[in-house]
């Protein structure tokens, strides 16, 4: 086990761990003693049907969802009970720098994002008995989340918004994260998994971090230096200061172990391979909203799926962030994924009962 | 020095060498002795005035571009003189790895496009007595030759078409840039540019080959399995195949001189760092060529530029190649530049002598 101080309520906030026991993965291995981190924000009402899901992206938490959470906005905890899962392998759930041996570190299973979504599954049904999902969203591996969970419980996901991610990787997608879990593991301080430090691969942290910066913006961004209207002083500030500080204080393993899952991820594998079958299950009322300059899943992509879901509009968003305008740094941005979200949450789809 | 058997003439056909004796750089130091190689096609007329000139692309030699020289084609060698020119630095000019000590390897100079553009210009003029030339044109790196050359003498060239390339590097395609460099200087053998073995570095350059692969076509490539038309079984196939096998044989060291030199191209070093100055002083007929899907030369980017070019037109070209069209790997692909080569070339703009 690796101390690392980043995955800690110091950081993060106050958190809750649910338990999974020994939790059996798709890939044949298991989780033992396996606990997903998350909070909640709202009350569920008695009719327990106004709840909505968050799941996270690729290297965050519950904290990086949350900017999303508040009064007077889509997800308002006035009148929705939010919940926001952690993944497995997010650093605050079971993961592979907080596991003892001999499954931490580099003999960590292998997790798939059905693994996440019957773990959440779990948690909405036995801690809270909700039947019903007002709403599940997510973006990027946390859309690959939210499709699964429509596919996989189309009778309990009532709308669904799956924001800049796909229900099945792309090829593209799988080779760009092979260059990403390449610039970690090619430093030498990484030593197969088996580091003993936490900041030990710092130099294949920030090595995958430019690699992020390259895939992860529009190339206008750059060309406008919008880095400057989010405070940076020049571009090396801006990749230091933003990207590498970003990445920096996580564990490596545990990355890999998130990047692995968002390269396997596909809802095709619960009927047999057919993605127009799986995508044929929703009944949620579905948002695809894609990013419109995101350089790994264009809208293309996005709108390839939207096409095989019944009842589902695409709703592309423009911004200059690309794949990360989900950090709503830029206001416009926030505004224009909750102005869709209100939108979606106002579609008379299974209307909540008001808090009581 | 380093023995790379790739760099030969019995890879690359035959060639000959310029002498540019010694040649001071842009950046201060200075190239010893220094060559470029090139090849010539089709014969000077007695006006010298039906020349071309087509310089090559990063990693690249005249062999790459020769696939666009033939009878009947736009660049016909019954009609035009051809010249063909190696960059500095492209493995058979001048270069880190045939420079013996003490200027060899990583203590080769630093060289920029304009010393690429200033050692051309020599060659046509000393060697040929060329004082027009029909047209310049170049694929990426090629471009920015191209650009450079219309800008720093526009009374010589008469058309121009910059291919899928920027007269000025872009902040993306710096970082870009960064990203593949690091991934060949992050591989140990490379020592700080100080092996003793041609292919030491070998997986540095496979993993060069993947950020390539990443960047270098388009998403659409991969999700049709467009490689298979190439004659792949896999896309791992393609991955080892294409894109290890392309850049394998090849001098680190070499490449990154390459590399270091796109980082830097920019037209407005010759008038103070104003970009619509420089490339308002261009008199050629100029088509700007981007490839409609590629990542780091996106047809916005060429669009700016052409707009600041006086008798200029912008003419984009589809292909799920992205970037890598200009292979022509795709007959398609090749006859769209052709057509549009044609096109410019017929455009009468001093319309040279018949060869004689």
């Amino acid at each position: 086990m690796i101390e690392n101080e980043y995955y800690s309520q110091d950081v993060h906030g106050p958190f809750e761990l649910f338990s999974l026991g020994d939790f059996e993965l798709e890939m044949g291995e298991k989780l033992r003693d396996g606990k997903i981190a998350y909070i909640t924000r709202g009350t569920l009402n008695t009719a327990k049907d106004n709840a909505i899901l968050f799941p996270h992206m690729y290297s965050g938490t519950h904290k990086h969802m949350e900017i999303f959470v508040s009064e007077g906005m889509a997800l308002d905890p006035k009148e929705y009970f939010i919940i926001l899962p952690g993944q497995i392998g997010n650093g605050l759930s079971t993961s592979p720098h907080n596991t003892p041996p001999p499954f931490g570190q580099a003999a960590f299973p292998k997790v798939t994002i059905g693994d996440d979504v019957r773990a959440q599954h779990k948690l909405v049904t036995e801690k809270f008995d909700i039947e019903t999902l007002q709403l599940v969203l997510g973006w990027s591996m946390g859309a690959q989340q939210t499709y699964e969970w429509a596919v996989r419980y189309p009778d309990m996901v009532k709308r669904a918004a799956p924001i800049a991610g796909t229900a099945q990787v792309t090829p593209h997608d799988s080779i760009f994260i092979d260059s990403h879990m390449e610039a970690i593991k090619s430093d030498p301080a990484w030593n197969n998994g088996w580091y003993t430090e936490p900041h030990a691969v710092h130099i294949g942290l920030r090595r995958h971090a430019r690699v992020w910066a390259v895939m992860g913006l529009s190339t206008q961004f750059y060309k406008e230096e919008a880095w400057r209207r989010a405070g940076y002083s020049s571009l090396e500030d801006f990749m230091v200061g933003f990207w590498e500080g970003y990445f920096l204080p996580m564990d490596p393993n545990d990355l890999l172990c998130m990047a692995w899952k968002w390269q396997h991820g596909d809802v095709s594998k619960n009927t047999g391979g057919d993605l127009e079958a799986a995508l044929g299950r929703i009944k949620a009322k579905v948002f695809v909203m894609p990013f419109e300059e995101d350089m790994f899943f264009p809208v293309r992509d996005c709108e390839a799926e939207q096409k095989m879901i019944p009842n589902s509009e695409l709703r592309p968003i423009p911004s200059l962030w690309g794949h990360f305008a989900m950090f709503g740094i830029f206001p416009e941005d926030k505004k224009a994924i909750e102005d869709l979200l209100k939108e979606l949450l106002a579609v008379p789809v299974g209307v909540p009962t008001a808090v009581r």
